[in-house]
């Protein structure tokens, strides 16, 4: 399914492109409104206390549209595998013409047991029926490993960082290891691919320090860690040019 | 002009309600739009070297919609006095009930000089020809003062923090208002109005602190500092119930 889109005002960051914290809520709303089309969206999740978690996700642009401009993301799920789905993103430019891919693993958690569903038990087989099986041309998610941390930015996090879930939001993650690196670097580079990984939810009130090393190969490879146990929350990859 | 909107997956804050920051910034994008419809949007500011600058801001309402619930946003200019117009806002439920108001102040900004524009030399006499001489039912600006905060968070400034304009933008000192409150506050509390007052812009790379104090009366005042020189960048006033 294709969702068509436009750059409105205040949707792009300071070099004039939809931001890439736009870019990957968008992509978590096509996500979710494909989800609900299908029967798995938030109505079957608030009544059945069951929600998507999204545990990793990448997204690969040649190319971010401008202020004003139409684009689109089309989505769909390719794979079902023991509690995990795999969803597939294309991204398009006003012209129809792919500027990029995003690939996506969600696992469904029910919120009494706080354990995966079996994603065969769902109604009509789940999403069986709209598995397409075709994937992304891109590469695969990268394994992040930050050793001698370089750059450190220090989040408290606070209310407006939470989704409905109560939980900090997936892509302010992504936001906090872009704010981590200087606006003189920002200023010469531009960031090509963004992956997460994600494993503990993070809350408000939790105090986070993001560690950003130089993976070398025009990567940055980032670590979110909780102060209070060091306890990893996220680990993200940046390709840049 | 009315513009329909609805409030789509990832909008909500962890209430279930359209955060503060969507109102925010969807408040400015209306303004933006209907500027555009009347020749003074981001295609008139691009060619002439010229941006609208918010001055002050305030929305005041009653509810907010939740996930999925449809709601609009009607704007209009009610005056131009010197170099500053003042534009207001309705919101309206799905069934088209008030739910509140908004009212802001804007100047025009030359990017040569610095300077503000004369409203009056605008070609065609700006906005007068869309004047509506009719003013929201709610509370002006107040004066907002900080004199011994009882609560402070510190900000550092990153690239995800800018606007087009490369200025922090203006729902970004909102956000961090509203997370210098503990959660234990916001669980048991309900933002009413918030209300900001702009002065010096912010860039990438500061450090701020937020300070916030309580204003008794159900509101907090705080104020928003540049730590290396302490000057004020931004005063904000929440009002709660």
């Amino acid at each position: 399914m294709t969702y068509p889109l436009a750059v409105e005002p205040f949707q792009e960051d300071y070099s004039g492109h939809l931001s890439w914290s736009n870019i990957g809520n968008f992509t978590l709303r096509v996500a979710s409104l494909h989800a609900e089309t299908h029967g798995f969206g938030i109505s079957y999740m608030m009544e059945h206390q069951r929600g998507w978690v999204l545990s990793r996700l990448a997204i690969d642009l040649k190319e971010r549209p401008r202020s004003l401009q139409h684009y689109s993301i089309s989505t769909w799920v390719s794979r079902i595998f023991r509690q995990f789905t795999e969803r597939n993103f294309e991204f398009r430019n006003a012209q129809g013409e792919n500027i990029g891919y995003g690939i996506s693993t969600w696992a469904l958690i029910d919120y009494n047991t706080r354990q995966p569903v079996n994603l065969e038990s769902l109604p009509d087989g789940g999403f069986h029926e709209a598995l397409l099986d075709e994937v992304p041309p891109i590469a695969s998610y990268s394994r992040v490993r930050v050793k001698e941390p370089a750059m450190v930015l220090h989040h408290h996090c606070g209310m407006t960082d939470l989704d409905i879930n109560g939980h900090v939001n997936s892509i302010r993650y992504i936001d906090w290891v872009l704010d981590a690196l200087p606006m003189e670097w920002h200023n010469t580079h531009a960031v090509k691919r963004i992956e997460a990984a994600f494993g503990l939810e993070g809350y408000g009130g939790d105090d986070l320090d993001i560690l950003v090393e130089d993976a070398g190969e025009n990567r940055y490879a980032a670590e979110i860690k909780r102060c209070k146990d060091g306890a990893t929350l996220v680990k993200v990859m940046l390709f840049f040019d």
